[in-house]
């Protein structure tokens, strides 16, 4: 068995998305093994989540173990940290152990920058970024190595941040603008962990895609419910999107039909499903898939040294 | 973040007793998370399962990675190896990681010791042994430290494999005996693969107390379904034990109702519920919880050195 630390030498996004969009393909032919991913709260602050998955088409089986607290800042430390347990197909042995903290941020850029490829209508574009924060920087680059970014409009709860994050991609056309002028744009992200919509239906024009990526958990959401009414929505997988993602609050306040799910994107990487028009808006609702974390963590292991750890 | 190998110096068992005893006694008073132990099955051989668990009044936190394969034993691996993964309860970070594979048999073992103690009629007792493998030893040796055991009938299906045990265990005059003779005793443990019922109603007399551990997958049985129906059957938790231990195959065929169960051994251990009168045949149906493996992961911390790894 192995501890991978990670601590450099991240594979390429141009590498990532194209691992990425391997798996959302086995997930839309229907050949992955993922339980539903397991909370446990703390009676403090945060919570840990456990996702297995199995891909028997790749020969890869784990386990990530993630962690979300927002206290965590304070303490100097990241308010998502994650392990990933990679388990041999033969013997069910564990043959990996991966700091997957930075991982988990760049593997959600790249399923971001695959829905984009997908279901952007075109592929020079205009980039909104609400929120921007380390996955806010992780979508971009992912999808600077899948579409032609002309231009970033960046907005953020704290100026600083936003100014900060403009200077950090000025060589993207990166500039801090308002929340309503960021959505005018061809394909806006969102990362925020809000609890309230942030981006309103009547900003967002014709044809803009959007990657809505900050609703993990139940109660959380960054999109007006009218905004998923007039848009066709595409999710990672049904079950985590309906429990956790984007949707669920207007699901359970009775606003959003689950039936009206356009499809996953996997069905959309594999052809059977898309946007109806070049005029539709389409949403990517993500909440982050266990197979996505397999993808990364193979990567990472293929191009990192580790530690030889003794086991059994 | 720190490895723990777990080659040497385990706890003692008089140790481990208490640890599991108190976290069943956790369980007993509901102040514990346990999410249900998910199961990923492999298209060749095997399984694994992910055990979440959060004991919040001993601010410990974590996840046990299993895996069942019974083709290992081919290839010089065991067939059960374990990792557990604890997490720091107010940040959420990966603390340890524990190599678990034999703490998971000595886990067992000490919740089968401390159900005898507080289920059997009597503290001086013959033991009976069905199955005489890895699980077997740490049975008889957590038993030994929580009763005064006076002899061993074992039997197991290859008689090679019973002869060894009982040659190794000869302090206890362990000799090798016809499966029917071996449920002539105080306390009978079981802990064998079988997908069949091996222990038949009509062998085991009255006040007999029987540790039922190896059923702990939907299919798997050791026990006559007549036998449970005379019998007084306290489980380590309700889900797990109707989904996947001793009972689950008899609930599934109608020939046993869940309404039966006598108790839990957390409500046992918390004085809630316990054998009815010293005639009772009393049965522990366990499946194994992750709150053992939380127990047993901070005691091997304690005593164990562990390398640095660095995270995150």
């Amino acid at each position: 068995m192995r501890y991978y630390p990670v601590h450099s030498g991240y594979p390429s996004y141009a590498e990532v998305n194209r691992a990425i969009e391997a798996v959302f393909a086995e997930h839309g032919r229907g050949n992955v093994q993922m339980p539903a991913k397991v909370y446990v709260t703390f009676v403090g602050d945060g919570d840990f989540r456990t996702m297995p998955a199995y891909l028997p088409a790749l020969g890869l089986a784990g386990v990530k173990i993630v962690n979300v607290n927002p206290q965590n800042h304070a303490r100097g430390l990241p308010t998502v940290m994650a392990l990933t347990v990679i388990i041999d197909v033969e013997t069910g042995a564990p043959e990996a152990v991966i700091n997957a903290t930075e991982l988990t941020a760049i593997r959600t850029g790249a399923a971001g920058a695959v829905a984009a490829r997908y279901l952007a209508p075109r592929q020079t574009v205009t980039l909104g970024v609400v929120g921007a924060g380390r996955q806010a920087a992780a979508l971009l680059e992912a999808m600077d190595a899948a579409l032609e970014v002309t231009e970033v409009l960046v907005w953020s709860r704290t100026e600083k941040s936003a100014e900060a994050f403009a200077a950090q991609y000025a060589d993207y056309n990166a500039r801090s603008v308002s929340l309503e002028h960021a959505c005018d744009c061809d394909i806006l992200t969102t990362s925020t962990p809000s609890r309230e919509p942030l981006v309103m239906a009547e900003w967002i024009h014709e044809g803009t895609h959007i990657n809505a990526i900050g609703a993990d958990a139940p109660g959380k959401q960054e999109l007006d419910p009218a905004l998923l009414l007039k848009a066709e929505v595409f999710v990672d997988d049904r079950c985590q999107a309906i429990h956790s993602g984007e949707i669920n609050v207007p699901i359970t306040t009775g606003r959003y039909d689950p039936a009206r799910i356009a499809g996953t994107l996997g069905e959309v990487v594999t052809g059977q499903k898309g946007r109806s028009s070049p005029g539709a808006i389409t949403i990517f609702d993500s909440t982050g898939l266990a197979i996505q974390d397999l993808a990364i963590a193979a990567l990472a292991i293929q191009n990192g040294d580790g530690y030889e750890l003794p086991f059994p």
